[in-house]
C-alpha cells in the first residue's frame, strides 16, 4: 500500500476492438505487474477500439505502457481497419493523467519519455498533444488527427504538422501515434423532466465554455428514448477548477427558464474521489475541510 | 498497493499524555513495519491520554497492536495516573474499525483474538465492548469505565463485571482493558448564526437518538465564544445507516423554528469517503452510483 508514493493514470485506446486474442495480448502487459494495476478495459466492434484503464507507479507504467504498445505495433495493421470511431494508429491516443502525488509537470515529462521512446524503437510517429503539446494548435487530439490514417500519410509532410518524435513519414502499418497529459475527464449527465431534446440542447449550449458558460466544460442534448426524457450531456475537462456541482446548479437554474425541472443525474465510468468530496463539501459548507482528513487519501499518503 | 486486500483501523487509547519518551517507545510498534500504517497520534497533557491511528492488513495490525500493549503495560503504572479523561487501564480502549475489503464479523472476531492474547500474555482483564460486547450491558465503554482504575480493584468481582478474557483480578499498574469493534466515528458539527447557547442545545435534543432523532446520532450544544457562535456538536456513529446530509438537514428544519440560520459545518479528523461520497450523491440525485465508479476505491481493491 504504502509502496506507491506516487499514482499515475494512463488510458491508452488501441485500433482493435474485435479480436479478442489480439486483444488479450495487448492488455497482457498490464496485469500482475508490481507497481502497475489494470482498472478496465473495454472493447468496442463498431468502434472497432480497445479503451484501457490502468493506474500505476510512474516508473513502472512507463514500461508496461511501452510494452503493450509495442505489442499493438506488431499485432494491428490499419490499412485493414474500419470502425465508426475516427483513428490514425494502431496506438491512437495515449493520455496520461496525474491522480495522487504527482503534479501535471510530471505527467508531461512521463508523456515526452514515452513519446521519445515510441518514436525511436517502434519507429511510429508520435504527436504530442493536451498539455503536452509543443504549440497550442497541436492541443486538440481531433486537429492532430483530421484526415485520419489514411490522410496522414501526406499530412505528415506539411511542415506544421512534423511528429515531435520518430520518423517524419507515417508508420506503413501502425500510423501515427498522439501522446499527452491530461487532467482527469469527469463525464457528467444532468436527467431533465421534459421530452424535448431542443431544451437540453440549449441549455448544453449555455453552460459550455464555447458558449460563453463553464470554462471546463463541454456539453451536448441528448435524448434517452426509452425514458421519454432528455439529457444535458457534459465532459468536464477539469474539475478541480469547475466543481461538478457548479455545472449541476447551472443547469438548473438555466432549465428554469423552461419550468423543466431537473430529476436527476449520473456520472459515467470513473471519477477521482475529490470532484464528490469537493461537491458535498459545497452542499454541507464545510469550513477548513482538507482532504488530508479523508480516511483513504492518508493511507494512500 | 494491491497487497492489501483487508484495512483495518485501530484507534487504541493509551494512559499516558506527557512523557515524549514513553509516548515514542509505544507507537514504535506501529512505525516501519510491513502491511501496517500509522496514520496519526496525538496526546493531550490535561487528560494524560494518547491516541492512535493505525490502519493495517489485519494480520499484521493485530501484531503490531499487540505489541504496542505489551510496552504500554510494562511502562504505564496508572496508580501515579491522573488527568481528566477517566481511565481504567494504561491501555484504556482498543477499538478495531473494518474499513475496506473486510466485515463488521471480522472486526469482531479480530477484537476477541487480541482481547484473548492480552489476557494470556499479559494478564491484563478484558472486557470486550461495542459490537463485540458479550452481553448488552457491557455494549457502552462508560458504563464498563465507571468507577475507573480505582474502583476497578472491587467491581471486577462482581458477578456481572466479571472479565471476558484474562485473570479475575485487577493488573496492579495497568487495570483493565475494553477491546471490540465499532463502526467508524464522523465528527461532524453545524454552526448557527447565534450566540444563543441554549438554541443549539435544544435542536441537540432533538436531533439525537435518546431525544426521539436519528438513529446513529449524538448531539450536544456547544459554544463557539471566538467566533460568538454556537454549534450542534454531532457524533455519528454510523454513517453508512445514518447519513452526514441526513442530520445536517434536520439541524437545518430544526433551527427553522428559530429563525436562526446555519452559517456552515466542520469535520473532525478523519472521515471516510464513502461518507462524503453518499452526501454528494444525495444532492446531485445520482441515479446508478456506485463506490465502484470511485477512481481511488478502485486502486485500492
Amino acid at each position: 500500500m504504502s509502496t506507491w508514493n506516487k499514482i499515475m493514470e494512463c488510458v491508452p485506446n488501441f485500433s482493435e476492438g474485435r479480436d479478442l486474442e489480439k486483444i488479450d495480448k495487448i492488455v497482457a502487459p498490464f496485469r500482475a505487474k508490481t507497481g502497475v494495476k489494470l482498472l478496465d478495459y473495454s472493447n468496442d466492434e463498431d468502434h472497432n477500439r480497445l479503451v484501457v484503464t490502468v493506474v500505476g507507479e510512474p516508473v513502472a507504467l512507463k514500461q508496461a505502457v511501452l510494452e503493450a504498445i509495442g505489442v499493438a505495433v506488431e499485432l494491428i495493421d490499419l490499412n485493414k481497419h474500419s470502425g465508426q470511431h475516427p483513428r490514425m494508429g494502431a496506438v491512437d491516443v495515449v493520455p496520461f493523467i496525474p491522480i495522487r502525488g504527482c503534479t501535471m509537470e510530471e505527467a508531461i515529462a512521463l508523456s515526452k519519455e514515452v513519446g521519445e521512446e515510441v518514436g525511436t524503437r517502434y519507429a511510429v510517429p508520435v504527436f504530442l498533444y493536451e498539455k503536452s503539446a509543443s504549440a497550442p494548435y497541436r492541443e486538440n487530439l481531433a486537429a492532430i488527427r483530421k484526415g485520419e490514417f489514411e490522410g496522414m500519410a501526406e499530412k505528415i509532410h506539411q511542415p506544421e504538422w512534423k511528429p515531435d518524435f520518430g520518423p517524419a513519414e507515417r508508420h506503413p502499418t501502425a500510423g501515427t501515434v498522439a501522446i499527452g497529459a491530461r487532467m482527469p475527464l469527469v463525464a457528467y449527465n444532468v436527467n431533465l423532466g421534459t421530452n424535448q431534446l431542443h431544451i437540453a440542447t440549449d441549455i448544453a449550449k449555455k453552460i459550455r465554455f464555447i458558449g460563453g458558460g463553464l470554462r471546463y466544460c463541454k456539453a451536448m442534448g441528448v435524448e434517452l428514448k426509452e425514458r421519454g426524457i432528455v439529457q444535458v450531456s457534459i465532459n468536464m475537462t477539469d474539475y478541480t477548477r469547475t466543481a461538478l456541482y457548479r455545472a449541476f446548479e447551472l443547469v438548473r437554474i438555466e432549465a428554469r427558464r423552461y419550468g423543466v425541472p431537473v430529476v436527476g443525474s449520473e456520472i459515467i465510468g470513473l471519477v477521482p474521489m475529490e470532484a464528490l468530496i469537493d461537491t458535498a463539501s459545497y452542499y454541507l459548507g464545510l469550513e477548513d475541510f482538507s482532504m488530508n482528513q479523508v480516511l483513504e487519501a492518508r493511507i494512500m499518503e
